[in-house]
């Protein structure tokens, strides 16, 4: 192809991305070296920054900026409800739906025997530590409804059942705006399984 | 949405890339900064390189790390024949054929009245002070197939009618691999007139 080797590189870097092809990466290399609005630099100095500020909150797993995050130094949130999750992108979904006020925990996966990822790989300890401060009352398990987050459920149902906790498991049934006809079969199970009293 | 805020820039510099929404910025916004493997300096180092050492080739305006782009630096390429595209980009495509073995020169466009951009607005007055120097024989117009790509063929067809230069212009046709019947009519049309004898 025989591209300047700055422009080769360029285009290697960006290939590394999620669901950037070849293709796609030499575009956006094009894109960004000839475009004059777009501005190189700038998304050079964004990477910078967030690569050396962005790490993980001491409290609750998840991203932040320094060392607690800003949900956990909220002094506003409810303190004594914890919604557990796998992954640090979980907690941002969950507060754009604006429906919880407490405070979070990241587990940083599932418990997954096949990719060999234990209890012990993931922050449980930590949540251990945090529910044995006393302040917690109730745990959401908001695992997702796989093979994996419900054995990771199922797990922390255990480990923390002979505490006094109220602990909850995120409903399943159907999503918001879904057609029968194309619900699979468990989660119409699960659908009929829960279903609620119509008042 | 309350992300951190050098998590937020980076997904708003992410989302300024072409074919890049706000959904997917955030997906390599995260990816970047919690995947072990991803390594964003090295992403805002190639950027930094790119942005810095990547230029116009003085002579063809082609991209080039240097003042002379690596084309037309090759003593070995046939240096009569210029071909003429409208875009840096396409001189890599035209490259990646390995059918053309000469020279280049970018336009930096086409002729767009609607878009306000005339023949000044274009790098002619350059592939006219190339011609001029004398080595030139042949002229390869392979602006694209569109509206604007032809009027610009033109408008050098006419710009250089008075030289003793052989001014070709790339064939139109059926694409290879293309189906008659999902072809349009215009395509069609070019292909018969541009018909060969079957030898």
């Amino acid at each position: 192809m025989n591209l300047p080797p700055a422009l080769e590189s360029l285009v290697e870097e960006l290939a590394k991305l999620p669901s950037i092809g070849k293709k796609t990466a030499k575009r956006l290399a094009f894109h960004l070296v000839t475009e004059a609005r777009a501005r190189p630099g700038d998304l050079a100095r964004a990477l910078e920054v967030a690569s050396v500020e962005i790490g993980q909150c001491e409290t609750c797993g998840g991203l932040s900026q320094g060392p607690i995050c800003n949900i956990c130094a909220d002094r506003s949130r409810q303190r004594n409800c914890i919604l557990v999750v796998e992954d640090a992108k979980n907690v941002f979904t969950v507060e754009s739906s604006g429906i919880y006020k407490g405070l979070y925990h990241v587990l940083g996966g599932a418990i997954s025997p096949l990719r060999g990822l234990g209890p012990d790989g993931l922050r449980i300890s930590q949540l251990e530590r945090r529910v044995a401060e006393g302040e917690v009352q109730e745990l959401i398990l908001a695992t997702n409804p796989t093979l994996e987050g419900e054995a990771t459920a199922h797990y922390l149902m255990n480990l923390f059942s002979a505490q006094s906790l109220k602990i909850s498991r995120i409903a399943r049934g159907m999503p918001s705006g879904g057609d029968l006809e194309y619900a699979d079969s468990n989660t119409l199970a699960r659908a009929i399984e829960g279903r609620t009293n119509f008042t």
